[in-house]
């Protein structure tokens, strides 16, 4: 996160919101979405991988929408508050459905523990963030 | 969008919705992605950059959350409405973004009047399925 | 490739290398990516999944690549020509290691056979574009 | 890096080369992602983008590869050793171009400064991965 809230503060325009709450969503995004890239290929090396697709699915979902919301989080240039109130709420409701899935094996999988405890600190930073951009 | 269709026909599992109006919304999406792509590098190269900053950020952001949009749209294996609604709705959101500042530069720049037009048609694509994921 | 031809045509400067080429190179590059995500979906849909596990694992790294690969190429301000061709040189190996798992799956999945076919195309496109760019 | 590390120690198999390099790759492969893509939204904020224009294009390239890089070597289900060397090269060169750019303006805008480290020290993660990837 150090470099992330560096690089909000030497940039120069002011943010659109909060900076701390900024750069903890994107800290939190970036880790997401990287938990979940590994999730969905610890998935694919496991025995019981019939059992798995539902979380292979949605891991890859959460995975794309954390990339492109991080992302744009990260330009300060003439910001859409309505384009980045919707994808927030899109980023907020992947990381739910994923973290659902994830959690449904984490008591079999460490992985699947490990990454639905991503994506609900992601949710949560995602739901902060709702709250402030206005 | 033949090798879209062919893949989509190829799948195990049936489309979360009418076939042909997803083909035509993932071909749409993916043009759109490209455009907004080329169309920030193209403003780059322009003499009056300085006054294309608003249409380059809007394009990046279009570009990114096209891409994501695509893939996820391209997945038919246990999908969840509430995502595909959310994000298809973030997509038409940061088409009509990126349509109405490409389209201020449209009389000045070819680049920008064909990415107007691919945002449109992206956004209509967009609107359509929201219409058909229920 | 209809959009892409005309961004490169109504861009301020000239391409990197032949004009046809490179948009032949785009195009080929955005429909293995898409191919390359849905072939991944697909293969979670099936039965025999524990058989795709390599399969669905080359299909994720060629659709990233190949994103990456496309948006780059789209790109025509002030490019680096060794930029351009290692990763040029990557994504070839990416379709072509994808091309070989797909291969094997061909008889049994359409889905696999188009990827394959598409991957194929792609390689050969990155490998045209390889001698052009110097 | 934390969730990282968890992550290849959860993944059913062992990763293609050492873990604490891997994790450290991915790791500043991540760092090096955002700051690009907020360099580049920096750069459009200022008043001398004019001459900026080869930073914002280099920041571009490294923040797409550095993304793609990342997911991939998340993965450590049946990898390619040959595309893994391809990818990783590409990675280090891209970074190698964008630092060289950045520095240019270093002495006069914080976050290019902030942002060639990022770059050098990516760079230099991904050299060292492809003395262990064989």
């Amino acid at each position: 996160m150090k470099t992330t809230k560096l690089m909000i503060k030497a940039h120069p325009l002011e943010p659109f919101c909060d900076s701390e709450k900024l750069a903890a969503a994107i800290a939190e995004i970036n880790i997401c979405a990287q938990a979940c890239t590994a999730c969905a290929d610890a998935c694919l090396g496991e025995k019981n991988i019939a059992e798995l697709v539902g979380c292979i699915r949605s891991d890859l979902d959460c995975a794309d929408i954390c990339y492109a919301t991080g992302a744009v989080l990260s330009r300060l240039t003439q910001p859409s508050r309505e384009l980045l109130r919707s994808l927030v709420q899109a980023c907020a409701v992947a990381c739910s459905v994923c973290a659902a899935e994830c959690e449904k094996h984490a008591s079999m999988h460490e992985h699947c523990k490990l990454c639905g405890a991503a994506c609900r600190s992601c949710e949560k930073e995602c739901r902060n963030l709702l709250e402030v951009i206005r």
